[in-house]
């Protein structure tokens, strides 16, 4: 048996403790062990939760962390804590990742341990462990990316007719966006999961503040109607450009026969161009309970088969990226095509 | 440097040589060691090339073999006598693995070298190894994928306006199709990678032999209007359906919001629902000389990185499934809807 500890009772924690106990069968199988929550932590006093973050890296039994907290702090202290006792950490936190994903990955190097973070990007989509095991054969080119379930869900509505304002408060009475939005809808959540998978791809630190960033408060009804006619739609992309090292966030045209303009509603798709393979996409739900929390898990199954061992994530080594601005608008468009 | 040798010097292999010449900056990062092609094997006399297969296996330098002959002999028997050298064998041998994929495994576990097959289905799709390390803590109910390159451009063709007969005759003139294309249109190539996909998601052997196969030689423009009219296209799809334990090779109508609808040409795309994660859709090249090459190569790296152990492919325990009839069309129709 594992033992496993969850930080931060929220909805990708709670989902993490609900996928650990809803398919132990197949974890078991999967891992040729079980996983067993033994602690969850909250910073709010909630019954059978501990509060203190000592209880559980003091505790030699625990060997992985999921931390599902967000935000910078206490998510840092708390990793740096446990991976300095060799304990590993998975988690879904992109703005903790982005800001000291190299210095954590060096740390767990440093310590026989492992900083893993499949969740922080597309949701549920096996998407990092992909790219960084799966495709180490490629030159990648390219990388396109629906990242925001909230900003898609969003487009889909206004594609079907409303307008920005309508869509983003229905999008909030569901549930899929909060109630301060700009973290979504201008676009930084984008920025930080393109800035990511940049890094990964080119071994080279991208960060959030270095991603051209626009975001999709600006797009009308009429802009929809004209792509429309023109048999395209539009998407908010994160775009990382590997030949003249640049990454974007802003809304593009998308033809209706490329595969990322079936990608709908809250579901996010990444493609990527490989000199080999030419075109990958990978597509699930980018956001969400379960399929965030099965991200996360994922990680944790991989944490566990290798205790001890450190699992090459390919940040802790990163210097940071000369970043290029990415190549222009042509002159009187308002969006650019992918 | 780590010495890999080819067997069969056809499309694919010779696309395996070029991946490694020409990525060998990517390979040496991913690997942390050079691949280096010392042998390559073929039927053929033609210079440079070994025909004798115990100057490979005979070689101690040889740490990986590439197995891209196609066909059951000659491929099984040098699979066979590699494997129990503690040669690893990486291959796109759908046929082989369909056949002996449970047999070759065990032998390769029992001497603590791998089997690998990630170019058998999908093409340059990271599709086995995805749904195999990353997809563990999932329960996945549903596959369902457009896996042969050559119905999906035939079926693109007609959807445009041309008859099966007319679509055909093109396809082989673009090289897409064998002049024999029975294999691919009558669903038997799709069988075989269905086959080999739900053995890996459900634990049990599926043959080729008990799939229910109807391929796409009765489709009509006729067919493809009355879709359209409904908003659908037509797909070959191999579908496994794990409630009832069945697998299926047929044409498909699927909803033009279907993200299958968009995977058109010589693409593959394969949808597979879990339960924790809802769905996940992988797309890319299911076939062509370099994209399959890309997955064999990134098998190649997998195995150089585990010389000396065992990578369990989830095959050499497989029991043969008991399959059941997959359930009916609804009466009148003639074709079932994803």
């Amino acid at each position: 048996m594992i033992n496993v500890a969850i930080l931060g009772l929220g909805t990708v924690g709670s989902g993490v403790a609900e996928v650990i106990e809803q398919n132990q069968n197949e974890i078991k199988k999967a891992l040729g062990d079980n996983l067993h929550v033994k602690y969850i932590l909250d910073i709010r006093d909630i019954p059978g939760v501990v509060n203190d973050i000592n209880i559980i890296v003091n505790d030699p039994d625990i060997k992985v962390i999921c931390e599902t907290m967000g935000g910078k702090e206490p998510a840092y202290t708390y990793t740096h804590l446990a991976l300095e006792r060799g304990i590993s950490v998975c988690t879904s936190n992109k703005e903790l990742v982005d800001a000291y994903g190299v210095e954590l990955s060096a740390i767990a190097r440093e310590h026989h341990c492992s900083y893993l973070f499949e969740a922080s990007v597309g949701g549920g989509i096996p998407l990092l462990r992909t790219i960084r095991e799966a495709c180490g054969q490629e030159k990648i080119s390219q990388i396109a990316g629906i990242l925001n379930g909230t900003c898609n869900y969003i487009l889909t509505n206004m594609k079907a007719g409303k307008d920005f304002a309508t869509a983003l408060k229905e999008a909030q009475e569901k549930g899929f966006a909060e109630r301060n939005p700009a973290a979504d809808v201008e676009g930084h959540d984008t920025a930080r999961k393109i800035a990511i998978l940049a890094s990964l791809v080119s071994g080279k630190k991208f960060s959030y503040e270095q991603v051209e960033c626009e975001g999709i408060t600006n797009i009308t009804p009429e802009d929809f109607a004209q792509a429309e006619a023109k048999g395209m739609s539009i998407k908010l992309l994160g775009v990382y450009n590997a030949e003249n090292s640049s990454v974007i966030v802003a809304p593009f045209l998308v033809k209706n026969s490329h595969p990322l303009y079936n990608v709908n509603d809250v579901f996010n798709g990444v493609m990527l161009h490989g000199n080999m393979v030419d075109n990958l996409m990978f597509y699930g739900r980018g956001a969400g309970k379960l399929p965030t929390a099965s991200a996360v898990v994922s990680d944790v199954i991989e944490c566990a088969k290798n205790i001890g061992k450190n699992i090459n994530n390919k940040f802790a080594d990163l210097a940071p990226a000369n970043v290029n601005k990415f190549p222009a608008k042509n002159p009187g468009e308002k969006f650019r095509t992918l």
